[in-house]
């Protein structure tokens, strides 16, 4: 009996070959090709890999398992194996797509569960059959949806947070009143914003859509809220429905802390656009392009929200560019995902950002306008200008 | 007007000394005191500690906050910073209470939400009122609870796991039994066992209990069935049902993939024990201690999985015992969590694990059982005659 050696599911005597040739498991959709960059020397990376496989898919030695079609169809294989700087390796490890049940809470878990506690070893990227990501069904709005719910056409969105957390229901809903009267599109909960005692969600969200479909018919314009749901799948279900009582039209949902699983249903249930927020994303671990671009796509975000660039983070533009590219480029079938850059972003850098993403954009301006305190109002109006005007 | 320096919240010079003296809002039970390890020049760390506690909280400059009782109350406050290490400070910073809504997921949001996007930074522990630990209630049944539950008194306990996944229902019930008639006496599902094709939850859970069931009466034993949930909230809920129906009555979750939310709403209502496992705690940046040990606990977990020294996994000795002394040692009136030591441990390693970790311990040996092949009924025996001679 071998248990493996220590450290290690890895036993490459007894696997050999399996990444090249797949057998009969190797049909059109069976496999979700993972790419993960693992440190390791080179005299090593190939245990190290098939240990990642082993790790991802039936979590046991080789030697445990006896049906010829769990080693053949079930267990991971590993791919490709490339070099990536002087000390990491990008490995390709075949995921079989049976594994997930086709529930993204388990696809995760299939992808990174038991990798994520390894430290050498970042999940970089996932390459998914079209019938696979066709079943989530990706954004039920997208990019479209959330252009004909703004009436913002042709030209980056504006977007703002109602903070900070602590002020009662009324003040927030005078924040976002300013916010409308000084048409930004979209007016978000800050995601601090869950169910305290000082502003109870069922409260806030009715002062703030009455104060935001107030300016609106002041105004003639389209603001939309956001209101941002917390807590278990089935209480965010009771949050939508209060919420769309009282006429909110958008939500917010942070999928790392809420689980993904809920987030790929309320995109399937909530007649809404969801934007996606990275709280406890642990970025360092997933590349941002894949979870909050690719995988917060597949599962249904509408838009997703990321730290920008010489903000308050240290993402740098190339990554950002990566992400919007993630949540837009044509893929699958898949609505587009609307990309919000974040995080530290001012009105001076509005020009900036327009042209680093387009129109197909939202800019997210959140601290910086209310540190303008009593001329809120006026600093609302620059935001919403300089981003009109970049889209003449 | 001030937007705070490009890539900070920081602004010390108008939140000096909010540390040392928290004024009215330092109250008994107002404050989680959090301690983040940050790696940053000695010049820089009081800035870089005012901006976290800003970036947990109300995630604005300073200048952008009108109200007083925010400032006193809801704005975080920067507490001890003292050295770790060569190039690395512990910053203790004091959240308000009132900001977590007393809910799961919207606690992890305030404890790590943004800042798990900063790499310079990891959460290495939090200390919280006993009113607010006790609000969560804990593990409803603990180590005694499991112990009552499997009929294993002062001893370690024993757990095997169900794998590889791709096996049809029938063909786990089988290996089910086989650990059943060894007395081992928790039988898990593995982590990777969610609602797939080849043995739908339903299906697997009826004939896995049946299996136990049946070997138990064989035996006279307690063998106890833990199935594995997915998916969202309220399709655990189902599950819970379904599996209840059954007969079953241990559960696995995987809170950082469920949500927290939803483990802290199954603790309150399944009626049976639930182990937490791992999967995706990314353990590198949230200090394994403080969110396996301690916050599992808190939201209710009964026992939890970690991955021990020696294994497949880097944990080190001092941490697996750290993990095991949070979810154990006396703490606010909460029940126990039982520590299971896993994730590549062998037949050969339990002396060694009883010696480290005492009775109120669970020894969880899978693939290396499972390895034996057609010795398996053997080498489960030689798992539970070890464990239960440990104890004599």
């Amino acid at each position: 009996m071998s248990t493996g050696a220590p450290g290690s599911f890895a036993d490459p005597r007894t696997h050999a070959g399996a990444g090249g040739d797949a057998g009969a498991g190797a049909v059109a959709g069976h496999w979700i090709d993972a790419v993960y960059r693992v440190r390791a020397a080179a005299a090593g990376i190939g245990a190290r890999a098939q240990a990642i496989a082993l790790e991802q898919s039936i979590e046991a030695p080789l030697a445990a398992v006896r049906d010829e079609r769990v080693l053949r169809e079930v267990v991971a294989q590993v791919g490709d194996i490339a070099p990536a700087g002087a000390r990491d390796f990008d490995v390709t490890i075949r995921i079989a797509v049976e594994t997930t049940g086709f529930e993204a809470g388990q696809l995760l878990n299939m992808l990174f569960g038991n990798t994520s506690l390894h430290d050498d070893v970042t999940l970089v990227d996932a390459v998914f059959p079209a019938e696979f990501a066709q079943g989530f069904g990706g954004p039920a709005f997208g990019i479209a949806g959330i252009r004909a719910l703004t009436g913002a056409a042709g030209r980056p969105l504006t977007c703002s947070a109602l903070k900070p957390q602590g002020l009662p229901s009324q003040e927030l809903a005078k924040i976002a009143r300013t916010f409308a009267l000084a048409g930004i599109d979209v007016i978000k909960d800050d995601h601090g914003l869950a169910d305290q005692a000082v502003a109870p969600f069922g409260q806030r969200v009715r002062e703030v859509q009455r104060a935001v479909d107030e300016a609106n018919r002041a105004t003639g314009g389209h603001s939309v809220y956001a209101a941002c749901l917390s807590g278990h799948y089935a209480r965010m279900r009771e949050q939508v429905a209060i919420a769309e009582d009282c006429g909110v039209r958008m939500f917010l949902v942070a999928p790392m802390i809420a689980g993904v699983a809920a987030l790929a249903a309320l995109a399937r249930e909530a007649n809404a656009p969801i934007i996606a927020h990275p709280a406890l994303a642990g970025a360092a671990r997933i590349a941002p392009p894949l979870l909050l671009g690719r995988l917060f796509r597949m599962f249904g975000a509408d838009a997703t929200i990321f730290p920008h660039a010489g903000g308050r983070f240290g993402y740098s533009g190339d990554v950002c560019n990566a992400i919007a590219a993630a949540a837009r480029e044509p893929w699958h079938g898949l609505a587009s995902t609307l990309p919000v850059p974040a995080g530290g972003m001012s009105v001076e850098r509005v020009p900036e950002i327009c042209a680093q993403f387009g129109a197909d954009t939202m800019l997210l301006v959140g601290g910086s306008l209310l540190a303008a305190r009593e001329r809120l109002a006026e600093r609302c109006r620059d935001f919403v200008t300089a981003v009109h005007g970049e889209a003449r």
